[in-house]
């Protein structure tokens, strides 16, 4: 992974020296100080994390990444894995939700197929970064090598280092995989200590008995392959192709600038990673929403973040990453387009 | 009071005969039954308080009303009351928070003067329903007659039946008045029992020693008017003109099946007396964000409903309705626009 090692390592900590200025005009509009909340806050983090000032947004994508997961041969999802290309041509025709609440959001989506379990060459509107058919069983067997999962990371960089040439303003990450919730759930266990009992839950529906078992698919998985020796280890051993895409995605946005907005349970995990391999990337991440899917809120109360929004969303595909990137463009325009005290000639407090 | 009575009456509990089909549909779209949370339960309450199934959303209004408050003269604001007039200048010119946000979300504003303390007469723009020079002062006499009270819910009837001629599709809710926490507050401890101690709060920004003053101006206002023989009773002696208006706008939406969205700690006032008037007033609106104003939380405790948002807004204006319509918006598109697994292809659930 040493290629990974050395890209991430010009990823450098935000500049704040532009803070001040920021702060400045925040509390010059309209408004009583602070009265905008997290709405404020929103924009000075995105100023920090594009590093402009002042911000710019306009350009937004989506990057849905696919992949299929062996560990789905252990009957750990409640929908069958064929679902996983049957979704990609989904998310390509326009009828999912990430396509309608993008086309609402006004976002750009890019559908990748990182390793679904079928021939999907030649697609139109696909994006083929595809490293293999599915993962192994994470049960039985690492469910990648290092080798690919550098591929993988890779790919997710190529993705970002694109989208940075052509100017995107901001990305979000999105997911789709049959069984993704398992190896997610495997990553938090190992990286962040968490108990596969605790924050193993339903994923697409399974019922307690279902969870039950898939906590202790997570338990053997995570004991097969320990000891962990680094992050990335972890993630080629217990992984998934669109989660290490995702990883990599996030790191290479890091890198360029470009605010993440990180969706929900799958890509959360995806950007643990990155963020335990290069801690500044936390400074240019947004976490969109609190997730329905059990061991979420545990997750982000142990990483120390406190997403936009908690609608109780549970399906993935970047969703919640969707309707949290409109709130983060709202702050942005505030910032833009509101008046100041003084153009508009109101009175400031006594 | 008794015309508004017998308008009232006319408010009957909505029709859930559409119930079953409309979560047959949400459930044969592509996703995991419930996997989008509240996004769901929107699109349901929609329908309901839309009484209209596929549910429509395309035009979109925010009242933002405005009123001065005699209260005012008690120091109870951090801004001085000259603010009032000087934001509904602003208003007219596009240039405060409710303007940026409802734009971002394609959402038409209303300027409407129900009683700032300024001659505001022939200003382009401006809806006037003037009803007086702002209120009395509560803190030593009724806010407004009888009479007053009921021209000012009046107004706001009439706004939302002619909105409901032009075929609008939802209404927000949005206020400005300086020092309208004091009477709001005022009537969450008339009508739902809250102490004035617990849920004063800052408002604009007053220090310890000015919440501490204000509870005691509330407490003094709501013993010196008390009893209540009615919620309009209390609105009468305790509220304001924006405040009454807002009643009332949210009253004709209620009348007319537009769903209506409650902004922050004033317009959950308004609503609190439309609900107590009228409860079937509850199942047509959605409550749009958690105020970070101090007694918010207490009061939508007490009232049993649970926000759409919690960015720590406490601006008012119906910025936090402008952002939870786009979020309402997008749940009816979801509904209208996502593929069934049929027409798509995808297998369900194993």
């Amino acid at each position: 992974m040493k290629k990974v090692l050395d890209y991430i390592a010009g990823i450098k900590p935000v500049d704040v020296s532009m803070d001040v200025a920021a702060l400045d005009h925040i509390n010059s509009l309209t408004k009583p100080p602070g009265s905008l909340g997290r709405m404020e806050e929103f924009a000075l983090n995105f100023i920090r994390a594009s590093n402009c000032i002042p911000p710019k947004l306009d350009k937004k994508t989506i990057f849905i990444m696919a992949g299929d997961h062996g560990v789905a041969q252990e009957g750990v999802s409640a929908f069958p894995a064929e679902v996983t290309p049957q979704m990609v041509f989904n998310f390509l025709s326009g009828g999912a939700a990430i396509n309608v609440l993008a086309r609402h959001a006004g976002i750009k989506t890019v559908v990748v197929d990182m390793g679904v379990n079928a021939d999907l060459s030649g697609r139109p509107g696909l994006t083929d970064k595809k490293i293999g058919m599915g993962t192994k069983n994470i049960a039985k067997q690492p469910a990648m090598t290092n080798d690919e999962a550098e591929r993988a990371i890779f790919a997710g960089i190529e993705l970002a280092e694109t989208a940075a040439k052509e100017g995107c303003h901001i990305i979000g990450t999105g997911d789709m995989g049959i069984a993704n919730t398992t190896p997610s759930t495997a990553l938090y266990c190992a990286l962040l200590g968490l108990s596969p009992e605790e924050i193993s839950g339903p994923g697409t529906g399974l019922d307690e008995k279902g969870v039950r078992h898939k906590a202790e698919v997570v338990k053997k998985a995570v004991a097969l392959h320990a000891p962990y020796a680094s992050p990335l280890d972890a993630l080629a051993k217990l992984g998934g192709f669109e989660i290490a895409g995702l990883t990599g995605l996030i790191l290479g946005a890091a890198k360029n600038n470009i605010p993440v907005v990180v969706d929900g349970f799958i890509s959360s995990a995806a950007a643990m990673v990155a963020v335990k391999c290069a801690p500044a990337v936390m400074q240019r991440t947004f976490w969109s929403h609190m997730s329905n899917e059990r061991g979420h809120k545990k997750v982000c109360e142990t990483m120390g973040v406190l997403p936009i929004l908690d609608l109780n969303l549970r399906l993935g595909e970047g969703t919640g990453a969707a309707l949290a990137i409109w709130i983060i463009e709202g702050s942005v325009k505030i910032y833009n387009e509101m008046a100041t005290f003084k153009n508009a000639g109101v009175s400031t407090a006594v």
